[in-house]
């Protein structure tokens, strides 16, 4: 990842970004178009393989470039990047270039070919595990095939979403390993 | 639910409790027998039907209730009560009751036999609605068929889990509602 801030991430612990259940941008690429969609319904599945799974609605139009793919990259915003959260979740990449209009750097992957989100804090890079629940209920089950992670902050300001244009900001965190059985740390 | 703080909710906007990503509890009975398991891997699916999916590992002593009953409620702890949610997440139901030993007060629902759990700020009745994928991925997809939501405080401090043992406790709230497209704040 030339010029970036990321470094690798074990894929298998995904789930330290993902399980908080925060907002997420879905980038997507297919015969020469691109799109990024808003997405807060989604669940870690799996440490290894790792799976995701996301309900990504067919009225989106990042649902075909997605299906047709069978790819997409899950990337990690954050507080600073609201004003694009809540943009790219307003807008329709049926009329607008959202990377454009968003101010957000399409980076290349190492396996998929939707783009990396540069200022995004950490990017997931997903090929489709399983569709299964596509037809009736638009949920892609994703393994996350390599994953990309800035090394600072520790504790990145991730939005959650609550509905009515409400967000949630993570808060503090609080450590009670002390209290876990050991096998339940692993 | 008589002796309690809950109101009826609608279950349309179950959303706004689970789609942040807390950590729930997932209360259960079968065939005389009750328990609880703290789960971080869920998303909500759709409005209505109002749907969430869940990943209930098969190693949980819960999996066979609620594989056997097709039925859960899914209740909302808060940070007060990081020590049951901690304490039920490091113990099995095969041998303490965990009610019992937690603290956690189980009150009738009004569809499902599974208990809810009073001390929650909100508790969802859900009947499973979809099985497909429980046998390669024990993910359920729940309908959830009655909602019962405590109505203060406004934003209860929920946890989220990150792994490791630490959790992330929900902070401030942005209202950026002004922001949106009327039709997406339906």
């Amino acid at each position: 990842m030339a010029g970036n801030e990321w470094r690798a991430y074990p894929v298998a612990r995904a789930r330290r970004y993902l399980e908080p259940g925060p907002v997420v941008l879905v980038s997507s690429a297919w015969a020469g178009e691109r799109n990024v969609m808003t997405l807060g319904w989604h669940t870690v599945m799996e440490f290894s393989p790792s799976l995701a799974g996301c309900m990504i609605s067919a009225g989106n139009h990042s649902f075909r470039l997605i299906r047709e793919a069978g790819e997409c990259v899950i990337n990690l915003p954050t507080l600073a990047l609201l004003d694009a959260v809540v943009g790219v979740g307003n807008t329709t990449g049926a009329s607008v270039d959202k990377f454009e209009r968003f101010g957000l750097t399409p980076v290349p992957g190492e396996v998929v070919a939707a783009p990396l989100i540069r200022e995004c804090h950490a990017a997931f890079e997903c090929r489709l595990a399983e569709d299964r629940l596509v037809p009736d209920y638009n949920f892609f089950v994703w393994e996350i095939v390599r994953a990309w992670v800035k090394p600072a902050p520790e504790w990145p300001q991730t939005v959650h979403y609550t509905g009515d244009g409400v967000f949630m900001v993570s808060g503090e965190t609080v450590d009670r390993s002390a209290d876990f059985r050991p096998e339940m740390l692993l």
